[in-house]
């Protein structure tokens, strides 16, 4: 299995071995006392023992072996800092599930979904690790995670000190929660990079939801044609779904528009926002004209290997994402309220509207989101009293628009990398490196270092 | 009800008022969103608004307006401190019942009593008090709290601490977990406290078990006589509660020796062991004589109003604390290791049986104690990278065992009291306090002016 995710040459997958931790399900109460398996991997050949330190990713939502797979700065920085690498599948995704088939079947299974739950089982992860590997006792743990593991690295810091002396949070949204942050933002970055990317190109995607609206009530066929679709556009109402698809392609996009040759969510050229631009240059095309470049500009993105017959408008990123999930993450803790208005951004205009959300969620999984339960437990905005995390993020990244791009302490830093995408500095190193994420790798390793020689010192 | 409480002529229980605040049942989970009503109390005739100081009492095991009776120091740095008293209780206790009388009745019910949940409940309502309250938004809040509550004024500090400034832990056993500390010290520190109230008194007690032993085989009438007891004993089996009860009497007075006359389990004269022991200077009388003194000691304990007219082996102190609640805490999260070796302490010899706890935790309440959990969630002794707390300990206080007595950092300090016994500190100043015990309060009034003034100078 894992031989099929070997997509990066530094990372050297023979030195991987999986393994298996029972857990409770629920660590916060007693009535039912069940138990899961939690998978997890661990590379060892640069670790030299005599409490070493241990670099751990916090597992978010997918399978751990993908996520393994590109983080090579972890390799990378492992050779460095002789550590050993742990990374811990987040339960309900990949194989860590919690109730086997039945773990999606109802609110009732999916009621040990939160963050708190996944932290609580990266804790005792880590203990059972230190009192059962010779040579770990003292290890420090170094907490790191990208995106939403990312914010599961900067909230175990600041929940679990006492088990990790550091955190690297990548691409992290932790502010995109209540009102912390403006909920436009996100889409305007999408917007600046198309802009920025090509002449022509940010305007092209703007008008392009009016051709599909013409379309859609007399040209069903042609645009189901148009973009190669699995399945045609049944009635004029599917151009919903078919705007919705392209929204979330130039959001895909925005996160992965890398300085090189990278397969995260699909593979894809260098720069593949230029590499898409170049089909976009005149937004006054009339609509099938124009339409006809949106198809080719998304073709690049699903179909760069050029094997794909057609396009599946219900895929949009790799399927070692766990979906599901996370649409039950975000109907429960994770609302992260996003809108659009047209002009600052190249969408539809959208406001924010949290009763429609909390109806869908009811619907969908019988659960109402709790907005500002994740304020309460994590503190928002008000986190100066923590130590030792950094939070990166890249300026291409949609998702900085709710990070720390400034530093709160002299032990709470941020980092920005202007020429970086969605935790580009969490990859491994590559040629083509843009100055700034090397320095910010730089950064990192030095902060972890720093974390290191206070921990043995402290103990 | 309050009326009945007024105790203390220093606490004016009309400036109180008492309010209900709507909560999740369970924070951590979003299948059944139940809610329930949770009790809180506030004094604000000494706060003048404009963002003043809360104190907030994180309740523990009992009814609320006993231990708002029982805290009068706050009520005395109220007025120094021109702050608001906030008194919350904690859920399953008091009147803050999730399911009213149904609260109890079996583990799926008592599913959300860990203290997890009550500090999430403390941190909502102190959103909730800051939101709705004029002149409240920014004001800094310290955690106050004895005993049990004592850790849960720690434990919020660690866990939120963009919801409290800082946190004073009086008498809080936060290290009598897991093998953290000897399980034997509780009780050698009771036994002491004997040793040195009297000569004799604690080689009276020791020596006490042994007469009870001979007597429960053909004095078993005697014996049920002698000790006034409400329901006589039945079988010489029965001497082990007995015994039991005794054993717990002497804890208790040792948690209670307090300098004056108060009434905290029990109304009790000043400095209390020193009044018991006055029935206890000859331990090497014959087994009767021996007894009939052991019984004038409890009876001070149980009788000092001199109103009972037979001493109940099933009530041990005051009503106000919740058994059960506790009970099923202490089967759960609250495992705390104690042994005797009837050498260093005047007990008879017991291992510390983990086994046999769980397993009659099992028969009770259907739950399995998890030992390790509240280490890994609160970081046992690895605790220096939080702030802001200061753990007070009474010499005389068998608690202080498990306490923190030593500084940790800076900001994590350890205030010792010799001559005080549980939670002396948070009680109302008293003419007869020992210097010991003012000199505690006025570092404690110390640190909580510099942490609201570094909370001023943050916002």
């Amino acid at each position: 299995i894992l031989a099929a995710f070997l997509l990066d040459s530094r990372i050297n997958l023979s030195f991987l071995t999986m393994f298996f931790l029972l857990l409770q399900v629920d660590h916060f109460g007693f009535d039912e006392n069940l138990t899961f398996q939690q998978r997890y991997l661990i590379a060892d050949q640069h670790w030299k023992g005599d409490n070493g330190p241990i670099l751990f990713y916090t597992g978010n939502e997918g399978d751990i072996t993908w996520f393994c797979n590109n983080t090579g700065f972890m390799w990378d920085v492992a050779e460095e800092l002789n550590a050993m690498l742990v990374f811990a599948e987040h339960r309900y995704y990949g194989e860590s599930l919690p109730f086997g088939n039945e773990s999606f079947s109802d609110s009732k299974h999916l009621n040990y979904l939160t963050s708190e739950q996944a932290l609580a089982d990266f804790a005792v992860l880590i203990e059972y690790l230190k009192t059962n590997i010779a040579g770990a006792r003292y290890s420090p743990v170094i907490a790191i995670g990208g995106s939403y593991g990312g914010m599961l690295a900067a909230w175990f810091r600041m929940k679990y000190p006492h088990v990790v002396v550091g955190a690297l949070a990548a691409s992290a949204p932790i502010w995109q929660f209540g009102d912390l942050v403006p909920c436009g933002t996100y889409f305007s970055i999408v917007t600046n990079d198309f802009r920025k990317s090509g002449t022509g190109c940010a305007d092209s995607i703007r008008n392009s939801w009016n051709a599909i609206d013409n379309l859609s009530l007399t040209g069903l066929q042609w645009l189901s044609n148009t973009f190669l679709l699995c399945s045609p556009l049944k009635s004029p109402q599917d151009a919903v779904l078919l705007k919705n698809w392209l929204s979330e392609t130039w959001v895909n996009l925005a996160m992965v528009n890398y300085p090189y040759k990278a397969d995260f969510l699909q593979p894809l050229p260098a720069w593949p926002i230029q590499e898409v631009c170049k089909f976009l240059k005149d937004p006054s095309l009339p609509d099938k004209l124009l339409l006809q470049n949106v198809f080719q500009a998304v073709n690049l993105y699903y179909n760069y290997s050029g094997v794909v017959s057609c396009l599946d408008m219900s895929e949009t990123a790799t399927k070692n994402l766990g979906q599901l999930g996370w649409y039950y993450q975000a109907c429960t803790e994770m609302v992260m309220p996003m809108c659009t208005d047209g002009v600052n951004d190249m969408f539809e205009p959208q406001k924010w509207d949290f009763d429609a959300l909390s109806e869908e969620c009811y619907r969908l999984w019988g659960v109402r989101p709790r907005p500002s339960w994740i304020l309460s437990m994590y503190g928002g905005k008000n986190i100066s009293s923590h130590s030792n995390i950094i939070f990166s993020n890249g300026g291409l990244d949609p998702w900085s628009a709710g990070g720390v791009t400034q530093n709160i302490s002299d032990s709470l830093v941020a980092i920005v990398i202007p020429d970086g995408a969605h935790h580009l500095d969490l990859r491994s190193r590559n040629p083509l490196d843009p100055k700034s994420v090397q320095q910010a790798r730089a950064t990192e390793i030095c902060y972890m270092k720093q974390w290191i020689k206070e921990a043995r010192h402290s103990h």
